[in-house]
């Protein structure tokens, strides 16, 4: 029976001193030493899920909402799997059959899914803010499972977790990251999360999918992909929505391709044990191709597993304090 | 731990013979001690709920089945929550994905669900006597969570239980009840629970929306609003369904709230202290002001707290005789 | 307490020698024996689900996902409430929130489940091969609960499940299925299971439903009810699709009726206990009248409750091998 509660070294039952704060809202307002803590603790949950071992399901008797107004069937899928494995009881709100559709507002659908005891919260929204505006109303932890071009943090630390194990540390790798930068909060969480842990990020779009200033977040903007693939230790790919496809930012996805989507041969450009990610569900043939994707360097299904481990430790250790955990009081 | 089978009286430990139905399929048919009986259950969990104890998970081992034919969020969630804190098997059946839509009789369906052994069945329909139907044909207990314009018993019970903890009893309190009354299966039956309470009942909607001769129901009708405020304990607002606001019922969402909309003003016509309740949804601003819906009268997200805390009590009584509970085989 | 791991004769529990079988993907491809065997686990689950009695939680802290690329209320439920009795982290995939729609693979997506370390995948898929397609890729069992025109094999082993325990064995027994065979999986496997246990069968359809060279299939095809309902010990009915009632297949839904309805009268054609059976949701008043399908002969709602047995066993059995069962390893 392996479960972080066991094994954990004394100095770290310290505790909430570790990790304070109440919610998982963004990467940003996070120390990186508690991103490390985040992945350490996640750390914990990959090998218990690999060998099949159930800890002492430490959310038993926790009602765990899951509140997503807006599809999302992986994110979903893991959440859900995460909270099971932990033992919580664990409850979907689809947004297409709320009360959302009946005009209700956001701050009453959470006061009332605070009302109903959810013990904690995992929401994913397409506004920006959105989730931060329910976790300032709710008595309960939030994790923000996606909330539209603002942040995706767990989408982030699975990422981390994926190149630290991978790559042994995050510190000094070459990281690119490429695609629609302009709308993706999986982007902006990894940013945030990759130069925290002194990662060095690249990031590459045609200039219609560049945000203005990107630079301030402290990365390397290119619009010529072999260039920025150049000594990459790290090659992470975004998906193209279908909805950019066929508008004014993209010519064409026969075009997209041929400038950013990651080939066999671009793949070169980079260093050659370097890793290839993309956060799924991919678009094979646009972005990223077939035989890189189920290539040696891909590491995209493992993210998927290291999806499940970093849920399970944020809901663990977010509801710590209300399970009255030693340390966490 | 805290669990109803604790901690009860000798005296009631006699069991079904207080509560002897098989079913909850409305309001109508229960003594006012049955429904007293099923708030004292009620309130026992609502303690249970706060302090996040779980009991002996005494519906460990049952299926519950919530078969929804008409979308509900907020009841869903709280009849799927009370019954996983009970420690049920709990399992949603929607209608959308249904086999109702490849044609399948209502009582095929019932015998389906039947068949497959659901020890307690959870129903919402859009027709008034839908849920009677189903409860004549399966051998397990059936909830009503609202069918047509018929009943919504759960509803009117959290209400109740509302009142009764905040207001001290509810014998002798003066409840308005204000809107859409000709389309509201919530109004049904918490005039028949709050009449059998021996409250004194108000109703009051525009004549559009004013059931005929609903004096038979022991209420007194009023279309102006103010007058029926008069010395209220209790007021209650109905949600004025969207699809009634641009047709021959209601003028304009406007000119309803002109007249029938809870403002802090017009709250004043009843007593100081007098207790503002929503079923939920809220359009706000139309039946009522945002001001009164979060002000210190408002017990809007306490009725949702309570109304998990009666679906659980529902929950274990029906199931008690199938559980063999002493006293109730 | 029941449970399929007491109970079991020693010489069975050499245990995988009796089912090697990784997953189970159709009908075709199992021995008679081994047939007979998942036949036999069932038996003992009807009966802990009628006893309520809950066993050891065989697959508890193991995570049985539900891939349904289909809608399908019935079997989706029955597959849910089997995996929660035996205590499975059960979670449901619906397709139509899926990535599916984004444009991702199905290898993409059955590698994105076998990542989140699902123990047990229960897919339906709308085309012909699609489950193998998934087996194929994945790290754990997969069940079949319907693809395309191919198989529905829990669907044959419930049916031959009810057969057996009321006719006290299959071989011999004169089986007659009837209606749209040119389209139905569930025809097929049943076809494949009830010849494998040495039954009589007999299909009947009108000629633009019959499949062409079924006789391959060592069956007798007939296109005269009566005639092929001479001395039938089972008349198998099969749901006529509402999208072939107005098409080239058949001249109308009345007409139907007319030659392949089971109406009270023609059943006198068949044996005077012959069984009845329908996989549902049933078409009244079309291929099937109420009467009969309510009478005295009808199985149809046993069926259902051989279904929910059936596929705990099948969940059992497959999760063996994982699970360290003795013999199993």
């Amino acid at each position: 029976m392996l479960s972080p509660s066991d094994h954990r070294p004394a100095a770290l039952i310290a505790g909430s001193a570790v990790f304070p704060h109440r919610h998982l809202t963004g990467i940003e307002g996070l120390q990186p030493h508690e991103i490390a803590f985040l992945l350490d603790e996640a750390d914990r949950w990959v090998e218990a899920n690999r060998t099949h071992a159930r800890g002492d399901a430490p959310l038993a008797g926790l009602t765990q909402i899951n509140a997503f107004f807006e599809n999302s069937t992986r994110t979903l899928l893991s959440f859900e799997i995460a909270g099971k494995r932990l033992g919580a009881d664990v409850v979907n709100m689809h947004a297409a059959q709320s009360s959302v559709k009946k005009g209700e507002t956001l701050i009453d659908t959470a006061q009332t899914l605070n009302a109903m005891r959810a013990d904690v919260l995992v929401i994913r929204h397409m506004s920006s803010g959105a989730v931060k505006l329910i976790a300032d109303k709710v008595d309960c932890p939030v994790l923000n499972a996606g909330d539209g071009r603002h942040e995706h943090p767990t989408q982030a630390l699975l990422d981390a977790l994926t190149i630290r194990r991978r790559r042994g540390s995050i510190a000094g790798q070459r990281v690119v990251i490429c695609g629609d930068l302009l709308h993706s909060r999986v982007a902006r969480s990894n940013i945030l999360s990759l130069t925290a842990l002194a990662a060095e990020v690249r990031v590459c779009a045609p200039s219609t999918l560049m945000p203005p200033a990107i630079e301030r977040m402290f990365v390397q903007p290119f619009t010529d992909f072999d260039a920025a693939l150049e000594g990459a230790d790290v090659v992470m790919m975004l998906r193209l929505q279908n909805e950019r496809m066929d508008g004014g930012y993209v010519p064409s996805p026969r075009e997209f391709r041929l400038r950013y989507g990651l080939t066999p041969e671009r793949l070169k450009c980079a260093k050659p044990d370097a890793l290839v990610m993309h956060p799924g569900p991919m678009n094979r043939g646009i972005e990223i191709d077939s035989v890189v994707a189920d290539g040696p360097q891909s590491a995209i299904t493992e993210q998927v597993a290291m999806g499940v481990a970093v849920r399970m430790a944020c809901l663990d250790v977010l509801t710590r304090r209300a399970r009255g955990v030693e340390g966490w009081a």
